[in-house]
């Protein structure tokens, strides 16, 4: 039998529910796929292009990161405790306005896919401007995307006249269908208070017209109810409901400010949601019924949002942040478990992003997007079971990152590209921005 | 001028409120404190005994965690998601029980040594019992620590006679008082709900007689009021108010369920108050009022509490949440500030463990606790300013470790004892625990 990659002695990720074991296991790979594992008495004789000895670190899915706007690590920590909309009118969008192009784009979204991958992550659903340019650096960058291109009713980068913002849309989607196996395109509609009814119901025909997932943030602040013109129900999801944007494809992100109607609504619609755990409390958003969410059915993934709000894309930190503030909601320590979440970072992100059956598992079949932690390191020992990925383990303790059946990472270095000449590169970006701010 | 180690090439953290630049600077040592400091141009020929180049690294005093029990780290992840009594009193106490001998605490104790120190931690505030193994493995760690020894009413490790418990403490001093440079030994009552009013009044006694800190568990969850036998107060602030052991030695760990009259008290007795926000959201005690307390003038540090309720003891990760979960309290992203957190971690952790004038700062005559941190990394590019420190690094970003003027970690390597040994030795022991549980 012979393979592309062969992965001896590693300790897998048990499925959730099942118990947690040292015994060593080999896993295959062929064409981007697993298509083998099994414990390492069991090892057939594979003729592998490459060995990798995970000498007993720790095999798991990689994290899938549900909700991004990566370029926006240029503006990582330049305006930082704020409230959401002083943040986004005086800092975000001005700076935005300004500093927002190809190039930019390009670079910033290469950090991001630097910083995601060295910290285990597979997978990302990006949103954002000239996302062409995010399309390809994640490519480059050997990194899964669903690369969602930008819609709202006022100029934007790229889209200097707003009346042409679908056409935009539709280029982008005409360019990125079928054209490169770790990009898939779709629409990102800003949200209900910067998008009129018509675009709204204009971007989502077009996505509906191509098959692509329909991004759109949701109910993230106390006060964006107030802010939606002309407002077609009492909540932000009822405006969207009435719109009939809401479907199986529309993923909501945030949905922080939801009643159990608008949850109903949601479950009904077969809609995903996504939540931003660090960036809710970072921007005083609030905090997400996650556990209310999950009791009506809905298929819930994680995401960093961009850098600015956040101010990393480290899917770990973001997965122990989830947990514990969940804890808090309800002073109830039991109600999420780690383990929920940690299939929210993985399998359940991966549905929330429509990935193919068995995506985010590790099985004959399942896309082979794989990440080896070394448990070998001082916080993480002793290793009591799989919990402490969510509330021990940091991204520096992914060291092997596979994308797609390709080595991205290994011994903790990204092999895609020159990661000093991104980050010289996105300094001189912020310099000129710090200088003329 | 001699010196015994030069740092040269280094960005210092500036003090709170100055503004923030990547000038280079020197910082020149001897006999365990900063002797010299100053931009690069102004160095003169300082003949040193070691002199590490930055490399433009940025330079800030070692991060304080001024709460925790080392030696919890066997338990790391053995009984997560679970509410405090039962977490306590059906895990813990009795994997305690059965566990916790003098071997545990020196090699457990150790081994979280190594993880904090890796992390730039530079000194702890520690409380258990056995705790003179504690304050040995520390001292051997090269870790700085205020040591506190365990008194609680029930039969505790190496007490096994709680008529005992306060002699026991008294030997403790008597051996440790002015015996090793990096160890402060101190007093640690367990709480008022495991205390009683006899007990609590005679560790004071004793703390006072000694002029050493008198650590207390207080306030931690909504039930706690419920579980104080002989109540001299409505709260139990108020309790230990009316027991007279309030005062400006005593440290207040946890205070999540304070009221303004609780807080009124801490403030007019001088007391020190310590959050573990971590902890506090995993076994959903609550959100501290944290802004509160800094409006009464109380000095407030930040702690990790042991690894079995946080699950690690990575202050840069404690930093990040004390700030978010600080927002959410209020729903105000402005009134906690980065800044304001990370001197909490330095100067103002310092204080709380009544550390030498100028501790937590760079400046000539503070005491050489310093850490390098590496900004040359993707989560930490471009980096607009130390707020990062708090909302993206993480403890594997720190490069090097000084405390008490020698170098402890170097190139991220633990240089004062072979933890591959510690290591071994840990799951050893957690592997009993395992098969016996």
């Amino acid at each position: 039998m012979t393979t592309d990659i062969l992965i001896i002695n590693a300790v897998l990720l048990p499925d959730p529910g099942s118990p947690w074991g040292t015994d060593q296991s080999y896993v295959a790979m062929k064409n981007g796929r697993i298509t083998g594992t099994g414990p390492m008495a069991a090892l057939d004789d594979f003729a592998a292009g490459e060995r990798i000895d995970a000498g007993g670190a720790l095999l798991m899915p990689g994290l899938v990161n549900t909700h991004c706007h990566g370029a926006m690590t240029l503006f990582r920590g330049l305006a930082d405790d704020l409230e959401l909309m002083t943040w986004l009118n005086e800092h975000i969008f001005p700076a935005e306005a300004a500093r927002v192009n190809p190039e930019m784009v390009y670079w910033c979204s290469k950090l991001a896919a630097a910083e995601m991958l060295l910290s285990g992550t597979t997978m990302v659903a990006d949103a954002y401007f000239h996302e062409a340019e995010a399309a390809r650096a994640f490519s480059e960058a050997g990194l899964r995307a669903v690369a969602a291109h930008g819609v709202i009713d006022f100029p934007a980068p790229g889209v200097p006249d707003p009346r042409e913002n679908i056409r935009a849309v539709a280029r982008f989607l005409d360019h990125w269908e079928g054209r490169d196996p770790l990009v898939t395109p779709a629409v990102f509609a800003h949200s209900p208070y910067t998008c009129s009814p018509e675009t709204l119901m204009g971007a989502k025909a077009l996505a509906k017209e191509r098959g692509v997932r329909f991004f759109i943030h949701v109910a993230e602040s106390r006060g964006e109810q107030g802010l939606i013109k002309n407002p077609r129900g009492a909540s932000p999801v009822k405006h969207l409901e009435a719109l009939g944007v809401l479907d199986e494809q529309t993923v909501c992100v945030h949905c922080v400010w939801v009643d159990e109607e608008d949850l109903a609504i949601l479950a009904r619609r077969q809609c995903k949601v996504v939540l931003c755990p660090q960036s809710h409390l970072k921007l005083a958003s609030g905090m997400a019924p996650l556990a209310d969410m999950l009791a009506a059915g809905i298929e819930v993934g994680l995401g960093t949002d961009g850098a600015a709000s956040n101010n990393g894309l480290d899917m770990f930190r973001e997965m122990d942040i989830c947990a514990k503030v969940q804890k808090l909601r309800t002073l109830d320590p039991v109600g999420i478990r780690a383990g929920k979440v940690l299939g929210m970072a993985t399998a359940g992100g991966a549905k929330v992003l429509a990935m193919a059956e068995g995506a985010g598992q590790i099985r004959p079949g399942s896309p082979a997007d794989l990440v080896l932690v070394d448990l070998n390191r001082p916080h993480l020992q002793p290793f009591h079971g799989p919990d402490l990925l969510v509330y021990a383990a940091q991204g520096s303790d992914v060291t092997t990152v596979i994308v797609n059946g390709k080595i991205v990472v290994r011994d903790r270095r990204l092999l895609t590209f020159d990661l000093e000449e991104t980050m010289t590169r996105v300094r001189k970006l912020a310099e000129a921005l710090s200088s003329t701010w």
